[in-house]
């Protein structure tokens, strides 16, 4: 399958892998491709020593990794989503379905961050206003990278994840997607994509969860489990 | 122990209900007893029907309960806690621990509910600097009433629950006695009265799980557990 990534920093590079190593044919979008592979390192390997061990993986502009995706993901920070789907232009994502993992964090005043946008309206529903003829469903916005696309190092896959989004078919979709791609085994349906309001707002104890317990390595799990 | 609990609502009864039951010295705060007596029963029994079933559990103004309880408990609606606090009076509940389990719901536009404060702020937080010689701990506030004292009815209690405050011994002593009151086993200390924040924005995602469900008698175990 043909999947788009709008990528900013780690998270897009993480489900590129699982993707790609799944089989999928992945293009991973970014904002300035040339800046982007001119990048050194931070800390780890650089953009482009990345993309050289991982050729299969494409790397191209927001609009061209938009139109390549038969499924596009939005993995950009929460506070350029917005922008970054406005420079991959809805043409290409009309129809499709876009998963949107993007939590709108605003570290400007440190950790641990707040939300721009909160409790009255949140960015999955910023970004189905903006793209009416998009599919949008909200989900993995809950867990960190690394258990995104790997559930199973987590007690046995034995902890929930939350989809929303308007669009019934999509999340259905999408939520078959979350198991054959992921292995994801426990995702509860919250309803339209209002309720983006509720996973986006969770950050705020996930973050202060994530100090407590000094490591991004966790998840909840529903009791009693939703799915019996 | 004498436990003044400000009340509005079946919270504070099954909170009088439970710590009656395990022997403390129970007062249960009202705007108005008068009033609250001679409500009739909505749906189940009247307040006066459970008041002569539960000769044990005084009632009294916000005042007197705030000056009862060596402990006072926050049960008030949180849209009515700031001025029920006001009316306990500061210097009743001076130099004491104040269990803050109330949330800051707003239903006017309906179900869901939005938060009258979040994000940047907390009614925790609008709590602890109304009342700045009290000992703020916000606890309990992630469940619902019956589970709060009795975690055990759910998945023989291995669930989490969250606390947070300024004051460190305050937070130790209320996470003692949630073990020795209720048999609460997996407290997480998310830090500074700051983090109420998290624990009441968690109610968006409390709210459309309960929908979900279709029942409140859930809520969430951290994976891996914080207590190892």
């Amino acid at each position: 399958m043909r999947v788009g990534i709008l990528r900013s920093g780690g998270v897009g590079r993480v489900l590129s892998d699982g993707l790609a190593g799944a089989g999928h044919d992945v293009m991973l979008g970014t904002r300035d491709v040339g800046a982007l592979l001119a990048r050194p390192a931070d800390g780890g390997e650089s953009f482009s020593e990345w993309h050289e061990a991982n050729p299969a993986i494409a790397i191209g502009s927001f609009a061209d990794t938009a139109a390549h995706g038969e499924v596009v993901i939005n993995a950009t920070a929460g506070g350029a989503s917005l922008e970054a789907l406005r420079m991959a232009d809805a043409d290409n994502l009309a129809g499709k379905i876009l998963i949107d993992v993007a939590n709108p964090l605003d570290f400007s005043a440190g950790f641990p961050p707040t939300l721009t946008v909160a409790n009255v309206d949140s960015l999955g529903e910023q970004i189905q206003r903006a793209l009416p003829d998009t599919r949008v469903v909200k989900a993995l916005n809950t867990v960190t990278a690394v258990l995104m696309v790997d559930p199973q190092r987590l007690a046995g896959g034995e902890h929930h994840l939350f989809v929303c989004g308007d669009d019934v078919d999509a999340k259905a979709t999408v939520t078959r997607w979350l198991q054959q791609w992921f292995g994801w085994r426990h995702v509860v349906d919250l309803g339209g994509i209002e309720a983006a309001r509720a996973t986006e707002m969770y950050l705020a104890l996930w973050t202060r969860t994530m100090r407590a317990l000094g490591t991004p390595m966790f998840n909840v799990r529903v009791v009693p489990d939703a799915e019996g």
